[in-house]
């Protein structure tokens, strides 16, 4: 494989614990499988604002539109919360997500055999679910204008503004057709359409690119709070579900954590194809930093390996080695390997981050 | 009681089949206990529009703002879908709301002990729970100008404004922090202040009303979107929860199918007193119009029927009278009484709508 250039960044929380883990995995594809990265490391969130005092240096944004991809850990923690909302870690992590133009977040919600118990719905369930939402990521409510606190008489009010273009729409909805194909050929659309005109507009043009370029993909509509009803009722009754910014946040979160398989679920967020035709990429874990159990040796790698997997997949074309990748975990986690995240209270003693690191590269 | 006025507006679906029970309800509260409403009935929705062009008669809205309580029962249908959206069955719903001021939804997710299989998650992670969803209702992305479908270069784009005042959230986190004095004493505050600064200032006039008011009451917040995975992971863990109108609308649906008991939830929007002292008010089932089972007789009236013991409640301060009706539900229930969505498909026959509201009054 020429040239295939990876920018890692840790981040925040257990951010750098789970890449340590991802690094071996790297490492055991070069050395194993012939299958070297141009790997470089750099800071983003809370890291790079203790050290540069903005949550992404422009050199780090550089770096990130030159590689074939970049992982990221997590990013964010209460050292940070009273921070000026312009240098929050946060910030740092959407404006890669904008500048590099990431338009399609691809979040699969899927529940491992190994771990249908562990979801707090009942096992019928959720056992074999595999949905994949795609969740717009660079417009709607979290980058539009106007925007920020103002006085207005004597008060002040706060103001977001949603906002959707025909060809924003289009792009995202395009990427979801195209998944869909490739897996249970059905898409579900979200929006709210009966109360917001962006909604309106977002049902139109999903319709239109359906019927233009995809009508043998079953498509159907549905209000984002009945979708949320939905997922937490019967989610196998989904394949592809495709939404705004905002609503993909909430829903799938909610999906993730429905599986019972957060510590598991990674994500990929792509853009437009590159000169050398991968497409810029972006890929992390669902979860967040959880600075709860950071720096103690508990958090699940799990997700980040997969992000990896799924970096394999869709910007490397290395299908089978991410296959290879998913194989080993399914099969560690099938010998009873788990993090504390994966067990009850009186389940044992977990094994430590490091531990499932090993493991799942014994297994490879 | 002097005066008790309540307009009640079936709406469509199967609005007027639920209400039909609800004034068996109303009937029985005048025969036996002496309550007697001065009723009137009215056209909203889909209904609405049919016979006069609109979704709400200028002159229904009038009556609306002078009587104590309003009753409503659902709004929309597939017949409506492609109307204007100026004139969709929702927005008479919407102008009630907005014109009547009516800025705190009150909606509880209520596990019925009888129904805890009933959900899709565990009986042990929803039996027993009982959480308030205050969602504010008369702002935000609903109602915030500018909106619309604009051209702009060579293509459209559709924007909504999501817009809060000081006042606006300090209204509604006052409701929330009353409420909660009378529930469990803790309330979590949820929006996305992480990437909107219309969540920084909700989040801020939570804590300062808290701070100033309520320092007796647990306050806390959370991230929307780490709201709705709690709410899917351990929703016992809330008491009182206080949100947006849009992040209200995606929570409180999750949260009430959650407990299983969808068809049995109520909610109360509630508004400033008038010169009587009520509060203006309008009560309504959490459920939809489910235009695929209306005029069939299957629908569920329990939780239009408990919208109306909210109105005894709130509006006429009969906290007995609403504990009686309340009761006498639990105890049809706790003898089997069944209606379709109550069952699974090879528990025999079930009620119809009419029979359980029998069964509801005999029980009184
Ligand atoms: C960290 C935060 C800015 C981010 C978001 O809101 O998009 C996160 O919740 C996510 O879903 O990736
Ligand atoms: C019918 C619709 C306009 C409404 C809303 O979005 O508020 C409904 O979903 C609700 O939650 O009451």
């Amino acid at each position: 494989m020429s040239n295939a250039s990876l920018l890692i960044l840790p981040g925040d929380g257990i951010g750098p614990e789970v890449m340590a883990e991802v690094r071996k995995v790297i490492d055991w594809y070069g050395a194993k499988r012939d299958l070297t990265f141009d790997v470089s490391e750099d800071l983003v969130g809370g890291a790079a604002y203790d050290k540069h005092g903005t949550p992404l240096h422009d050199d780090t944004m550089a770096k990130a539109q030159e590689v074939d991809a970049v992982l990221l850990g997590a990013v964010g923690g209460p050292k940070y919360d009273s921070l000026d909302f312009s240098v929050k870690p946060e910030r740092g992590l959407l404006r890669l997500r904008k500048e590099m133009d990431l338009f399609a977040n691809l979040r699969p919600a899927q529940c491992f055999d190994a771990l249908a118990d562990f979801s707090s719905l009942k096992k019928e369930v959720v056992a074999g679910l595999d949905i994949m939402i795609v969740r717009e990521l660079t417009s709607g409510i979290y980058f539009g204008e106007p925007r920020g606190i103002f006085e207005e008489g004597n008060e002040r009010v706060g103001i977001n503004t949603q906002r959707y273009t025909e060809s924003e729409i289009d792009r995202v909805a395009r990427s979801a057709f195209e998944l869909a194909r490739r897996r249970g050929n059905k898409v579900c659309s979200m929006e709210k359409a009966n109360v917001m005109e962006s909604g309106i507009l977002w049902r139109e043009v999903v319709q239109k690119v359906h019927d233009e370029d995809y009508p043998d993909v079953e498509l159907s509509h549905m209000y984002a709070d009945a979708g949320a009803m939905q997922l937490c009722r019967w989610p196998k009754q989904f394949d592809v579900i495709v939404t705004d910014n905002l609503f993909g946040d909430l829903l799938s979160d909610a999906a993730a954590m429905l599986t019972g398989s957060l510590g598991m679920l990674p994500s990929a967020s792509l853009g437009q194809p590159m000169a050398n035709g991968r497409p810029k990429a972006l890929y992390e874990p669902v979860h967040g930093s959880a600075p709860d159990i950071a720096g103690q040796g508990k958090a699940n790698p799990i997700a980040c390996i997969l992000s990896f997997a799924m970096a394999l997949r869709y910007s490397f074309d290395q299908g089978d080695e991410a296959a290879r990748l998913e194989a080993a975990i399914e099969t560690v986690l099938a010998n009873g390997a788990r993090t504390a995240d994966l067990m009850g209270p009186e389940d044992g003693t977990p094994m430590s981050t490091t531990q499932m690191g090993d493991a799942i590269v014994a297994a490879l």
